[in-house]
């Protein structure tokens, strides 16, 4: 142990000592001694965003892939601030992030100098736990614990408040954080009660969500559904969903309300295995919230944060399931390679015919990608990371963090254009950090989905104004000359056959590529 | 009155009803009604920013000029969390702005659907008000009530979150807002104490801030000075400082501490007119948080939300000094247009013989503006507006919200690579409405200021981990890229002729223009 070691090297070493690795960063003068220590410090990997949304989406797609937490650098309450969209985000996803906010001086706050905010208030509805830490001897004992929280199931979100003079001030030593109690088992009663839902007649509906849909899980799943006779659904987003070839295949709750009521119609036995009972995105006039029949029994055989694993194989086991081979297996079935116009139809042909093994779909394609599952569904086994809390500018910069969390592995990015703009900068960090990153920019100029959704709240035909409000035209963003801005490689999409060629020049690549699809 | 109206209606004609003629917008599905109502209305325009800290700074800028509210229009939870740091800025600021934020429909929001968060949480750090609207009947109600709490000097940040059966249900009437009361005067015993304070001998300082650094303000103070002598000096950071030829001149407090301590060194009596008394900007071990010395006796004339204007009027009465011609006027004194190798003093004089009359110049310049003060005190009169709550990304999106407030005038955007990088989206929402905006991107490819505060913590010469933290470099951003991508010309400037005539070229144009500044 190093007693002359400030405060922010006593942090830095004990976040390394327990394994959090890499620091995403988008420091200011008063986390300038946390940056100091990183060069004293060996193990940690720093990662410079240029803005704070690119910092905490980059840690929410480093745990879905290293499952384990990052840490993320902000500079007092309004960088917090920046970060909070996509804090939010991997809060939903049960993303476990380490979150280090700097802070004034203890003494300093007082005098309300400008950057001077309600740290802890901005931190709380996006966090599980919020600490200030008081005092440099101390600072190491609050990272511990923060990451020890972050590592709770299914991931929380810890934001330890550093404020600078516990940062600079005499270090206490390193700290090995708490143990992480395992995820609680579900008792045999409950295990009882799911089969016996299951084992009934009609239609039955076993709903995977969070670990539940790991391959692992799925084919516990399938036996079950090969014994019972139930379907298996996936919830409409899942912070990470394994899928293609080999993959026991799952029906995704679609996002259209009425599709989704009209999914669950029959429906008489809902059992959820670290899913929610599926409700609406949002609430529409004369549309329901719940989406399941008033006549449909829900039962709960897992939470999202107990061993969904073992409880499905306990399941398996109760209904005399485990000598049976799964169904609803994915064969490899990869579509031609498609010619002519784009369409999105043609675009999910690319995709399953090209995806690589073992690629990490990052998709936040919003309308262009409702229907990219089936055609997607026997490409090469595949990742595939929604959003989870709803807020865009989520995929750029999730992606940075799942490349970095599972290297040698190609990240594909679905990204719709509304959404790409919310968190561009992130396009420089790929660049700086020569990520594998092939992206594919969906550019119909508009808040497509919010068109629908226009309609789809009363509004009828949108006149000029509300035109304006969703539309990105006038100027056209321009993919080619962003990319080449940020030091990112880029390619135009007309058609399918440049799509295909621009498709697999960035699979060819082992930096950042972008392909602008121009729908 | 149309009774006929859905809530939304019933608030957009509120708003508009009681001059609130700009929305600034980032909406999603829940705010749809508020869009669709849009059109339906005379009287808004409506601005759409492609990020919502591009919305929240550009209401800033536009109550900055226009001395009244815009409304902006966000999207749930973590649409405001992207907006909050601009927020931050506009609160420090004194900027008012009705901040509306669409909320899931009242009945829905226990289903925890992904987009649900604690709204009110997260407004309140940077809000003075914040209400969720129970009903659609009242919406138009608690609108008025925010744009009354939005007019209260020196400008308040309202926040209502507006549940989307709020705005599609049956809305009320239009609501008049509540009368603003006026800024409040101050005593007569307040008056003849700042009087006394002033009167004496040694070094006194008459501070001023808030709307105490407006012409008819600053020669108040000019005759004060004329009569007793006082030095007079402004805040580092001004909502909207009026300078140039004609203007009273300030000295402003330096940001570096030592100098900041310097100035203050033999200071007797400190007068305090709207502005705060003077404290460090961050702490810094060994640096004192409070630049005045134990010794200075501190009087508070008037503060920042009372009448400013009259209060030195009457100082000025008590002193006799009313018949007395302002001292400090600056004259017409522009620099000769330098040639050579780009310099930060060849920058200001560049400014100061090329500032158009009534120029607005929005400055988050940070390391390479320091020195811009004495060579452009003698350029045509102008308004300077500094970032005031110290998070950068500031610059941009004011600089929208200015040439809305104020049209018909030129705004020139001072920015730092590093701060542009934030809220760069701003350039397409210049590009869509055409706005009369020349930036210069000092392009030295690094947060240089942090390089400076490295060492200033004690930090010492950064090592290469640290420095990669630090600069913006591997790679460069191109700024004309950046620029063309989104729809804004572009140049650049590698010397002083290059950037006269790119800076000429800029104000020749009626659109936004940007200048790679290249250092």
């Amino acid at each position: 142990m190093d007693s002359n070691q400030n405060g922010a090297e006593s942090l830095v070493r004990t976040l390394v000592t327990n394994d959090v690795q890499v620091c995403f960063t988008n420091p200011g003068t008063s986390e300038m001694h946390f940056v100091a220590a990183l060069d004293r410090v060996e193990g940690m990997r720093c990662v410079l965003g240029l803005f704070e949304g690119v910092v905490t989406g980059a840690a929410d797609g480093y745990y879905r892939m290293a499952e384990k937490p990052a840490s993320t650098l902000l500079h007092l309450g309004p960088g917090l601030g920046n970060g909070l969209a996509n804090l939010h985000n991997a809060k939903k996803a049960g993303s476990g992030i380490v979150n280090i906010v700097g802070e004034h001086a203890t003494y300093h706050v007082k005098h309300d100098a400008p950057l001077t905010a309600d740290i802890e208030g901005v931190a709380r509805p996006m966090s599980h736990w919020v600490k200030t830490s008081p005092s440099s001897k101390t600072v190491a004992v609050d990272g511990a614990q923060a990451i020890a929280v972050a590592r709770e199931a299914p991931g929380k979100i810890a934001t330890l408040i550093l404020p600078a003079d516990t940062a600079w001030g005499p270090g206490g030593d390193i700290v090995w954080a708490p143990a992480t109690p395992a995820r609680k088992k579900v008792d045999e009663k409950t295990i009882k009660a799911a089969a016996m839902a299951l084992r009934g007649s009609g239609d039955r509906i076993l709903l995977l969500g969070g670990v539940g849909v790991r391959t692992k899980a799925l084919e516990w799943a399938g036996r079950i559904a090969a014994k019972t006779g139930c379907k298996i659904a996936a919830e409409y987003n899942n912070a990470r969903l394994e899928r293609g070839a080999g993959r026991v295949q799952t029906t995704r709750i679609p996002y259209a309300v009425d599709a989704a009521v009209t999914m669950f119609r029959d429906t008489q036995q809902l059992v959820l295995a670290g899913a929610k009972s599926p409700v609406s995105f949002f609430a529409y006039p004369e549309k329901p919230s719940v989406q399941i029949p008033a006549t449909c029994a829900v039962t709960k055989l897992v939470g999202v944060e107990e061993d969904i694993l073992a409880a499905l194989e306990a399941l398996a086991h109760e209904l005399g399931a485990t000598h049976l081979a799964p169904i609803g297996i994915s064969e490899h079935d990869k579509p031609a390679i498609p010619t002519g116009p784009l369409t999105q139809e043609g675009i999910a042909a690319v995709l399953g015919a090209l995806l690589p093994e073992q690629a990490i779909v990052v998709d936040e394609s919003v309308s262009t990608g409702r229907g990219f599952a089936r055609l997607t569904t026997g490409a090469a086994p595949h990742d595939w990371l929604n959003l989870m809390g709803g807020s865009i500018g989520f995929a750029l910069p999730t992606s940075i963090g799942a490349a970095i969390g599972a290297p040698g592995r190609k990240v594909v990015t679905l990204e719709g254009d509304g959404s790409a703009m919310y968190t561009i900068q992130s396009l420089w960090t790929m660049a700086r950090e020569s990520l594998d990153v092939t992206i594919l920019v969906f550019a119909n100029r508009s808040y497509q989905i919010l068109r629908g959704e226009f309609a789809n709240v009363g509004g009828g035909k949108p006149g000029k104004r509300a035109t304006d409000m969703l539309t990105l035209d006038r100027p056209d963003p321009d993919w080619l000359s962003i990319a080449k801005g940020f030091g990112v490689e880029a390619g135009r999409a007309t058609d399918l056959d440049s799509l295909v060629s621009e498709f697999k020049r960035g699979l060819a690549s082992s930096g950042p590529y972008l392909i602008e699809v121009v729908l």
